[in-house]
């Protein structure tokens, strides 16, 4: 699809679409990104239509920078950038990186630093001729957030350079014809969890990601087989949301050689890296010893090369990636391949959610074209229809009444990621509205850290609760009766032996971490409630529970299995799944456009698979498949 | 399955299963089979028994070798064989081994040689303590047989080593557990032509056929993708049948780098080489740089290890092979994998004929056990049935006598190998008895040397062709009405412009080869007849003209394109096919035992395949699939 054979060729170009006043020195990829260096910085910032034209005539996303030496001193600029912005966009730092030309503004209303239309940023430009980055300052600090740019600024100059290999691998010339794609599954395939494939063509080889498999640990991906080896010539990796089940063992990569780039959304970047470190975490206090250590996990955000939804993405000679959202978590992406000229699209669903929630707006499906999809099938059984969300809430709600009646207090395993958010949403509004009597609700585990993320990156939210977000005394997720467990042990007994309340805590499937602290010691009294709302998958220690076992073994700290009789009062609620029902699976693929000639049904147990693909079959007549793993598919 | 883990091991096991008072100085795996070398030769001899007891206590196949200086003189050998074998076993010809203290005998009627049960060549053995082998002298000439026999006696050394790898290799310890079996699908989908799978096990990788695209000769199997690679670590090759779609390619892997064994019927061996050595003379005529030279066909037949059909043999750790009779041409095979122990078995059909033919006894569909199949499908198509034998030879007779009283020449294009032998025994039966008048039959290209080969293995033909070839008098191959074209163009010309005669040449499908001087000299003169008796595949000249197409274009000598319209009449008489018919293919499914429980259907055109699937899924309830190239399917 690039015909930019040599560096000479693409700088003419440019210089052919660039007007003859502005100066091109040079022009270099960096990634998918094509940068333009110039003497004339201030000038390209103001035209305001010239980034539109040119990133419309080369068909790539492109980035001005600045000559070195050109710019206004960093104190200058810094005067100038401190003029121009309005002081209520709350302008926390300011960083100066004179390798690419660049001010970074942390502020916490980007919005505003940014302008109209963009018209405050090329203000700044035109001035100071520094190239301005925004981020934004989280509401709620986050030290994930902190870490991660931090390391990002800190690996900068050896990130550049990582770019630019990446950018000459993916503007290359394709060797060979794509007269075909293949995909092969790895994992996920009749079962849920270790989600991992990948898609080749003559030229690419592309993994798309690669997770656990919750209460399998053993079981992780085939990434020996010989589709995927060897792991250091893969192209590219592609991650479509945070959890551990997709992301769990990409940093393995990093340890068999791999140092290609991946991509994901930013904030699938900072949720992956905080719940890998706590999966090294958790391995190493279960005394298992973790498949690789924390530098990996640097090493996986290091090579993460993050896009936003829509964005179309070359990330090979033959491939192009768009991400959109899949409504399931912060970040969570459906992944578009357009494959050869127009040869074929492959699109991965994901894990999606398609109606909106109080979270999230519902997954897209409308593409260009789209022959092939790849679907998950969570809820893919004949009968696995969720309640209606405001029947779910008020059923929550009823649940906790009637706890709280009891004096009990209600303990929620939930996922860090997704579910905890969306219940505290529901729970702050039936505290606020009266609805449940107001008590404290303690986050354990990872769950306020994973809020925290939320907040830096409101552009993923839905619009309403974005705006929320945005203003301080309306942020839901800092109501005062939101608290962290940050005491350990000792903290968890005064709790438990407490005034009612409610506890939301990880881990999601009762497969480890501080749920099983709460189990222990809430579990035997008949007055306290365990309360399921997100899938459990088989396997784990929460769907023998949900199935009628209250003979449950736990891990003892000492590694010793300790006996447990389960008293409590046993509830599975659900409609606050982030993954779409049975109907909503359907309706998904009734609605989507183009719908896809054929649908292979993944990321689901044997009878989610066999009965969704039938189903499909017989309403939609597309072609459906049911996959195995270790299977390798060809299209068209 | 083995845990021989190391050659004490082994010793200590041969040791206690042999009586006391033998002999067993060395053991050695030699590919497959198991190699005993003792002192005691002419005793082992004596006991009928003890090889049967000690392959079925080992599960191995037993050779008995006398260590050297153990056995009588050459001289004094000699003097015992002729002594001892009868006159009418018509001894050719002696040669002493004594690195392996083998003696090959060359006979005419091998079976005098070995005497009833065996009992002639235990006395042999018994009397001089070489390892008596004998082989047949065909009763045709046959310069490849004749070839591929010196080949082999000049690099016996070599192959013993070569043996002695492949030995180890297959009876080492299976590294992982056999949780699954993986067949890849380099050719043959939806299409006729460029057979090739790989079978993987968590242990091993086997490449099944490896052949050509007949009418499009770009177009060969996919032995670049992953699954494949790198072809030298393949454990081992199986070869269903000697037909280029088949075998073409094989010889290749060993210019890859491939040197592994090929294991594959004795007939399949001499034949391919046949075919192999023409597939480099018709490139190079037609002006095509051949993708390999004779040195890496010799270098196949060298790494070939023959079995017979029915020898139960273990090719990897954790792969048994059996090769049953497949009825298609000589040697041709169905492949049964036995893999793990217990785990899977798979079924490669090659090409089948299920009913019994003049030439070979109908395919073997009995097996211990067969979950999987990948079926030929040929013939699938929903109203793919072939006249039934005696009508279609009816028909030919009647198409020979009408053109014989226009006084015109048949002109029939055919395989060298299969459909020839069968018209020849037709036409033979025919002037015999006086249907047709009795007139010569020209054959031109490679058939009298391929029937020759037929000769040498009568044991793989029918049974009561089996006897009359073996009685020189009654050898229907040799009836005097046969001449082989040798004189090149005059000699085509004179028959051509000569009395009415028959002639079969190759190619079968029209590609290449004499027939297309054939086509020139006959097709303009519309007493002719051009009469097509086989399968002609998509692409091949073959197929335009049975559809109808009289205009065609012929490459001359020069590399030029003459345009030649053709005149003659053209006739096709089915019922020849070495193939099952759609009622062949359905039949040998139904009454197979035990019926597979899935079954993929390649080696067949779009429709074919299509049809075929759905039929068989219909009728017998089992699970079938229509793959394309390039996908991998997991088993169970």
């Amino acid at each position: 699809m690039s015909d930019d054979t040599n560096a000479s060729d693409l700088y003419d170009r440019v210089r052919n679409e660039v007007p003859s006043e502005l100066d091109v020195t040079d022009v270099q990829y960096e990634g998918p990104d094509l940068v333009i260096y110039t003497e004339t910085a201030r000038e390209f910032a103001r035209d305001s239509d010239i980034l539109g034209t040119l990133a419309h005539a080369l068909r790539k996303r492109i980035t001005i920078r600045p000559v070195p030496g050109t710019q206004s001193s960093p104190d200058e600029a810094e005067a100038v950038i401190h003029d121009v912005v309005p002081d209520d966009a709350k302008i926390q730092d300011l960083e100066f990186h004179s390798s690419i030309g660049e001010v970074l503004i942390k502020a916490e209303k980007p919005g505003l630093v940014i302008g109209q239309r963009g018209s405050t940023i090329r203000e700044i430009s035109q001035e100071v001729g520094w190239n301005p980055e925004v981020v934004r300052t989280p509401p709620m600090e986050s030290s994930t957030v902190d870490n991660v740019r931090n390391y990002l600024t800190q690996e900068r100059a050896e990130r550049r350079d990582f770019l630019v290999d990446v950018g000459e691998q993916i503007h290359g010339t394709p060797e060979n014809d794509v007269d075909w794609v293949r995909v092969t599954t790895l994992g996920c395939c009749r079962e849920v969890g270790r989600a991992s494939f990948v898609l080749h063509t003559p030229n690419t080889k592309i993994l798309v990601d690669c997770g656990d498999k919750p209460g399998a640990e053993g079981e992780v991906p085939y990434l020996h087989v010989p589709e995927a080896m060897p792991l250091p010539e893969l192209d590219a990796v592609v991650l479509t949301h945070a959890h551990l089940d997709h992301s769990a063992l990409l940093p393995l990569l990093f340890k068999y050689g791999y140092d290609g780039p991946i991509y994901t959304t930013e904030p699938t970047r900072d949720l992956m890296g905080l719940l890998q470190l706590d999966y090294l975490d958790v391995a190493s206090k279960e005394g298992r010893t973790p498949p690789y250590s924390s530098e990996q996990v640097r090493q996986a955000i290091k090579h993460t090369i993050p896009i936003g939804y829509g964005d179309v993405t070359d990330i090979a000679p033959d491939v192009k990636l768009t991400m959109h959202n899949a409504g399931h978590i912060l970040g969570s992406a459906t992944a578009h391949f357009h494959v050869g000229n127009g040869f074929h699209n492959v699109v991965f669903s994901g894990d999606v959610h398609y109606e909106p929630t109080r979270l999230f707006n519902g997954a897209v499906n409308d593409f260009p074209r789209a022959e092939t999809m790849i679907m998950e099938s969570t809820y893919g059984r004949r009968n696995d229809y969720q309640t209606e969300t405001e029947e779910s809430e008020a059923r929550v709600r009823q649940i906790i009444r009637e706890t709280y009646d009891r004096d009990g207090t209600v303990v929620i395993p939930a996922f860090a990621v997704g579910r905890s958010q969306e219940l505290m949403l529901v729970l702050e509004e039936a505290m606020r509205e009266d609805e449940i009597p107001t008590m404290p609700i303690y986050l354990d585990g990872m769950i306020r850290e994973a809020t925290a993320i939320h907040t830096a990156y409101p552009e993923y939210l839905r619009d309403g609760l974005r705006r929320r977000i945005l203003h301080e005394d309306e942020n839901p997720f800092m109501a005062e009766q939101f608290h962290q467990v940050d005491g350990g042990g000792a903290m968890r007994e005064e709790i438990a032996s407490g005034e009612p309340c409610i506890i939301l805590s990880t881990s999601g499937m009762v497969t480890g971490g501080p749920i099983m602290s709460w189990l222990e010691l809430l579990g035997p009294d008949a007055d306290n409630t365990l309360l399921f709302v997100g899938y459990q998958a088989e396997g784990t220690l929460g769907r023998r529970i949900e199935s009628g076992r209250t003979e449950v073994s736990l891990e003892g700290g000492s590694g010793r299995a300790e006996r447990l009789t389960l008293y409590c009062r046993i509830e599975s609620v659900s409609g606050f799944s982030g993954h779409a029902d049975r109907a909503g699976l359907e309706q998904y693929v009734e609605e989507m456009n183009p719908r896809p000639e054929r649908i292979l049904c993944v990321h689901g147990d044997d009878q989610a698979t066999d009965q969704l693909s039938s189903a499909l079959y017989q309403q939609y007549d597309i072609r459906t498949h049911q996959p195995k793993n270790l299977e390798t598919f060809r299209f068209p």
